[in-house]
Parts: C-alpha cells; sequence; structure tokens
C-alpha cells in the first residue's frame, strides 16, 4: 500500500516533487547547446526550491554529527562546516542548536510516525508484533538507525535532548498506543512494551552485545512479540 | 543469611577489617597525653591504608565526573582536581584514563556480582524475580545508581566504555546466568531478560518519562518479573 491516493497523507512532506513522470525536457542537461534558436529559459532550480535543498542539507549533516558525537559535542559551526554553508545560515533556518536538533530529529522521526499509524490500524491482538517490527524495522535500517543513534546518545547525555525523546517518542507515539487499550495504566503497559525494545536497541545496535547483536531479525520477534503484547493487553 | 560464616566468600573483600571487637586501646585518641611513660609509637595510619585511601578518593571522583560527563568528556586532570590531588598521582595509581575508567566501575560492578549470587543460588523458577529486583534494586539506591549511570553514559557514546561494559554486564554476569539455564540459547535468553531491564533502567532513571519515572517499584516487578522469567525459561 505504498504510495496510495490519499492527498496531504503523512507521505506528502517526505516525498518532494515527484521526477519520474515523462518530462523529457529535464533530461538535458543546462550546458547543452540551445536547441532550433527558441531555447527555453535556463532551467534551474527556483530559489524556494535551492533554499529547501540546503535546508536538507544541513539536516543531513545535523543528524549525522549529532549520532557520532551526541548533543554535547555538536556545535552549529561543525554541522555548518560539514554541510558546506556558513554557520550563520544554520541560525538563519533554524536558531539555536537546541532548534537544530529538534528539526533533525523531528524529520528522522517521520517514518516513526509513518509505523505508528499501521500500529494503530492494527487489530488489538496484533499491535505487540506491529510494534516490535516496527521499531526493530527502523534500528535494523541503516537510514532510520542513525537518526535514531542521534536521539538515544544525546538524550543519555543531555536534558535538553532527553526532553526532546520524552515529547517525541513518549508523546507522539507511545500515548497514542496507549489511547488505543482503553485499560486504566494503559500508558504504563506501552512504556513497558517500549522498555523491552530500547534494552534491545541498546543491547544489540548501540553497545553490541554477541550473541544479540548477530541474532536473526524473526528469531528475535517470535521471543519479543509476544512478551510486548503481554505488557499492551496482557491480564 | 547476612554475615554467614563462609570463608573468603564473596563478602570478605567488601568488609574491610572487622573493628567491633573489644580493643579498647583503639578508644584513646593519639593526642592524649602519654600514659605511665611508656607511651606507644604514635598510632597513625600506616602508609599503606593512606594510599587506599587516597585511591578510593580518587576512585570516588572517578565515578563521579565519569557519571556526569560520560567517559569522553571525562579527564583525568579533572578526576585528579576534583579527588584534590595531583593528576600525576591519579597516573601514578590506575595508569590511562580508560585504566582509570575500568578500576572505577569494577569497584562499582562489585554489588552486581554479590547480587548475582543470589541469583545463582535461585531455584530456576524464581531466577526472573530475582534478576530483576537486584538489577532494579541497584538502580533505587542512589549510591549504585551514579556509577551505573556512569557506565550507561560512557557505554553508548565510547567505543572504550562500551567493551567495559560487554566484558562486565555481559561476560561477569549474563553468561553465568546462561550457564545456570541449561538451555541451547541460553545467552540470547540472558540478553533479551536483560534487555527488558535496561530498557526500564534507560525509561525510568535515565531519560525519566513518565508514569514509569515515578511508578510503584513492586507495580513493576509485578510485571516484569514474569517477562524475565519468560524469556529465561519460558517454552
Amino acid at each position: 500500500m505504498t504510495g496510495g491516493t490519499a492527498p496531504g497523507g503523512p507521505d506528502a512532506a517526505s516525498g518532494g516533487p515527484d521526477t519520474s513522470g515523462p518530462d523529457t525536457s529535464a533530461v538535458a542537461p543546462d550546458t547543452s547547446p540551445g536547441r532550433h534558436g527558441t531555447a527555453p529559459r535556463r532551467r534551474g532550480r527556483p530559489p524556494r526550491a535551492e533554499s529547501a535543498a540546503t535546508r536538507d542539507r544541513i539536516l543531513d549533516a545535523a543528524r549525522e554529527e549529532f549520532s557520532e558525537r551526541g548533543y554535547d559535542k555538536t556545535s552549529v559551526r561543525g554541522i555548518a562546516k560539514s554541510a558546506g554553508v556558513d554557520s550563520a545560515l544554520v541560525h538563519h533556518y533554524f536558531g539555536t542548536k537546541e532548534q537544530v536538533f529538534e528539526a533533525a530529529v523531528e524529520v528522522a522521526f517521520a517514518p516513526v510516525l509513518k509505523g505508528r499509524e499501521a500500529v494503530l490500524d492494527a487489530p488489538l491482538e496484533e499491535v505487540g508484533e506491529r510494534m516490535t517490527r516496527m521499531i526493530l524495522g527502523l534500528w535494523e535500517n541503516p537510514v532510520t538507525r542513525i537518526p535514531l543513534l542521534a536521539i538515544i546518545r544525546s538524550a543519555v547525555n543531555n536534558e535538553t535532548a532527553a526532553g526532546v525523546f520524552r515529547r517525541l517518542v513518549a508523546g507522539q507515539l507511545l500515548r497514542r498506543i496507549a489511547g488505543q487499550l482503553d485499560l486504566p495504566d494503559a500508558e504504563l503497559r506501552a512504556e513497558l512494551a517500549a522498555a523491552q525494545l530500547v534494552g534491545i536497541a541498546m543491547i544489540r545496535y548501540v553497545i553490541k552485545v554477541e550473541p544479540l547483536a548477530s541474532a536473526d531479525i524473526e528469531q528475535i520477534v517470535k521471543r519479543v512479540a509476544p512478551v510486548v503484547q503481554g505488557h499492551l493487553t496482557g491480564r
């Protein structure tokens, strides 16, 4: 069900402009000699797209820096250098280091919010497996693993980053899942379920303890999904 | 069963010399005027005890620094300053920063190794609850929580510290518990059980997400001990 037709859905923001259409003119590079006199104006990116590309480049650099160094040791200057722009531009687009972090994490958090919908749509007896597959899937994929590492590394060492974790993971993900449970201690249940998955992420992907670090992912899902389900809906 | 009679048991190293005996001479302070001519030589601490006290002070300072700042941002100079000694003395006693870290963590890890014996002594059907109470008990106690925070904060951000975590937590604790299980995938079971507890530590004590951060500890044990037991011995 990828690329559905729901307008303005969660995919809309992350997809970017569709360049797969039959617009053959885009194939000709800007530097080709003009054909048949009436050459169109140079088809460069309009300024808005250009600034969006710069923003994306800064956010990519920010995620990279935060995930490698953690919040405290990352500087706006370092992010700017890695993105090939001036520090002033980073401040212009995002503001303080905290705001750069929030923006970088929020973009990185988009797949989690998308995955959340699949969890919320599941029948109650499948929510444990869906949640397990969603979270472990994000950690298995190197593209989404980097920002998750940034969140964990930073949240463990810095109160600002811990606040972002609480707001995003607890506020946007766990509280929503708890809302489906219709039980008085639903939030505690959701957090104990999350604790199982956070702990696996720590041991498998962050600290890399064997044999869990190399275990087959299906073997882990088989053992862990019933535990997550039990926390959420058991007894 | 505290203070048992087993000679050289795990308590022997941590107890220190027994000062509760009827050695009344110890009551007289050093500064009292000499009695009846043949006053004994000044009963100051021998140099060995003094150097042990300095070592302890350095290790206390090291644990404090590592837990607050993490491995990367802690310096031998900062530890020395906080302990009120010269950096050279820290190097003299312990060597490199990595070796200071290992020594500080190893001392802090002593209660875990003591708790491990209680887990290993338990009947197999109680090992889940014993392990849960042991780990959460260490996190509940501020004295043992500080070095655990140091280990987590450092291991998440630094490969050297992650290696210490793997050697101590996985090597000394989980592998020993796995050894009791007599099952082919015992180590994976022990790590999945540990993952549940590590995740709770992260959410409750490190990132402090509510309601788990303030939940009653017995409520947590009631929900988590069966999960830990299930990982260890289930199916």
